[in-house]
């Protein structure tokens, strides 16, 4: 027979596409404007037109056996040479074009590095909330994950993550700004976890390896400073994706990136290598990695996200909801008004709110509100809240 | 540490990698034109115009939103549509676009599928001369390579693949028009071979997948009647690719698709779902996946590579050397002078002619000559090809 494991994985539709779907139905039935979908984590903004204009100047003046040819499977030089570039000049990273190798988005940059680095049965720690296809790659790969809880503002629990390290532990994935609390992780804590993962790496004589998965990196409406992490710990491996930067989700580009002083570096890298050989990825798609170089700095117009965030924080919070204070990305975590998260998501479906309920992501309570949609629909959408608090305020 | 296999298997160059390496570096030393790099299986004629108009037209015409955003993980539903209207018109093949899952190309195809039918230790029959990355995805998904002999045409050997087969087999592969042999697959043996594949089936009381690598399906240069796999065998899937026929190696795009009638097809779907989403492949590229209904049917320009085939063949006849009687994709196997294809390579290099060792393939005795090249270095090759055989000569 198939293998069952695999059909299982294919069968299992995601909260999060379930209620994506049960929104495409009602919206089908009602209307599309009587729907206050917040499901879905879909950039809504345009790509900038640099890229656009980028992709036409490209296939109207290179060579088309260049153009759509194979590249090295770690990548186009030029390509790689510009994100060097624009790393070291943004986040002083001190990275080498080398250590990149090209990727077909996030999820192939994670994939792939999990099984570049996994052993049979050996750990790796998400801190929750997390995205719930972390485990569906990490198992995939060989290993397990570890759930470590985070502190009430969302940032690491050290003293939690102090508990679950152990000599197993492989790799530690963080994931800032974050999906789904829209947290960004503070220099500190970057800090303070660097340290202790030295000081684990050590005290069990192998190292751990610190997973920056940083799709929503440039998307942060505060001034925040953005910890890079090659900056901070030896043996850290950022997986990104232009995905949300550039809106561009369906187009399948991105890299994986090894720090300049890792541990055995090039081997690292040939087993990145031979990761994603065996995964059957031969190169990351050419036109858009030579769109790349042109492109870097640039991103989707985040007035309208920022925008979006400011009107529906204070929409919310006048109403009464409790917000985890957002800071990227484009989700917002709001605390669901009854423990059952799930419940509460089904209830909030009566007045046709679709809210992803934080199950899904590892924790209990909470409900992710994905405001990367028209400001239209947030504005339209406050009845709806306004009747769900209601709702809950009569149940008491 | 990192996984030491995939290490091992990132730092592996292959033979012809290796030689198309030492091509680049002689080029530099003695100029472009004095080296016969016949090594590479990489499209040499533009893309057809259509293909570029398209994206062209697709870029100004569609929002970027939609252009770019994700598709569905199987695929956008017209370009399946388009695709089962092509081949249902093409080759009368009966196929279904529900049964169609997009992907990143021919080798993505074959590792999602491989990963979707096996278990560990199943066996994978490849009939030798075979492409080498078969057994570097069968071995990540966990299975096992069983090599079976081809017969003096480089058609099937029914008595080895009847010995071969036994209740661990759960896949055949075919690969047709053949890399490395540019040998076509008679249809009397296709029938031969479901027939053959049915009784053992019953056998052993499970199906055995029957799966068609066929990117060279359109690069045909005779009147042989091309016989589409799911016209003869319930249980096959095919595995395509657009890099050969439109010339687009690095874009990343093809499909799996199973065929219509398929045992426990749903699951068997579904199991190819779970296995891109566990590989981290979320959805094939979306700018191009919405061009494909526009040029299915359109291919680069074949007369180029008939050309080349029609001269080569013609020259290296006359010289002497004894050729596989090829008949597609852009390949020619041509009996080394020597038993020792890798000690035939190494004098072929002499004279400035970069030829694949056979060994690279899993036989012996042949190298391969990839005539995806400008028809000038055909031509400018003759007396490099003359030297080399009259070295031969001259050694007797």
């Amino acid at each position: 027979m198939y293998n069952k494991d695999m059909e299982k994985l294919g069968k299992q539709a995601s909260a999060i596409r379930t209620l994506f779907e049960y929104g495409k139905a009602k919206k089908k039935e009602i209307g599309d404007d009587k729907v206050y979908d917040f499901s879905i984590g879909n950039p809504s903004v345009a790509s900038p037109s640099i890229v656009n204009s980028t992709l036409i100047k490209l296939i109207n003046e290179k060579d088309s056996t260049k153009l759509h040819g194979y590249t090295s499977a770690s990548g186009d030089d030029n390509t790689k040479k510009a994100i060097e570039e624009y790393l070291n000049k943004t986040y002083n990273a001190d990275v080498c074009y080398k250590d990149i190798y090209m990727t077909c988005g996030a999820a192939a940059s994670l994939a792939i590095t999990f099984n570049a680095i996994l052993n049979k049965d050996e750990e790796v720690i998400v801190f929750a909330p997390f995205f719930p296809e972390y485990k569906v790659f990490v198992e995939k790969a060989g290993g397990i994950i570890d759930i470590v809880k985070s502190d009430k503002d969302f940032q690491i629990d050290f003293d939690d993550l102090n508990k679950h390290i152990n000599k197993n532990t492989k790799i530690v994935i963080i994931n800032s700004p974050n999906n789904p609390t829209g947290v960004i992780y503070t220099e500190e804590n970057i800090i303070k976890l660097a340290k202790l993962l030295e000081e684990k790496a050590k005290l069990y004589n192998h190292p751990i390896y610190l997973v920056s998965d940083e799709p929503y990196r440039e998307l942060i409406y505060t001034d925040t400073l953005y910890p890079f992490i090659t900056r901070y710990y030896k043996n850290s491996i950022v997986c990104y994706s232009f995905s949300k930067s550039l809106s561009l989700p369906g187009e399948r580009i991105g890299y994986i990136l090894l720090s300049s002083d890792m541990d055995n570096k090039e081997n690292v890298f040939n087993a990145v290598r031979g990761a994603g050989r065996s995964l059957g990825y031969v190169c990351a798609p050419a036109l858009f990695q030579q769109m790349v170089p042109y492109c870097l700095g640039y991103t989707s117009d985040l007035n309208e996200y920022k925008k979006n965030l400011k009107d529906l924080k204070e929409m919310l919070e006048e109403i009464g909801y409790e917000i985890i204070k957002p800071e990227g990305a484009f989700y917002m975590f709001v605390k669901a008004l009854e423990e059952d998260a799930n419940g509460f998501s089904e209830n909030a479906k009566k007045f046709n709110l679709l809210l992803v309920p934080s199950d899904s992501f590892g924790v209990k309570g909470y409900v992710r509100i994905a405001y990367c949609v028209s400001n239209n629909q947030i504005k339209a959408s406050k009845t709806a809240f306004e009747n769900l608090y209601k709702f809950y305020q009569e149940e008491k």
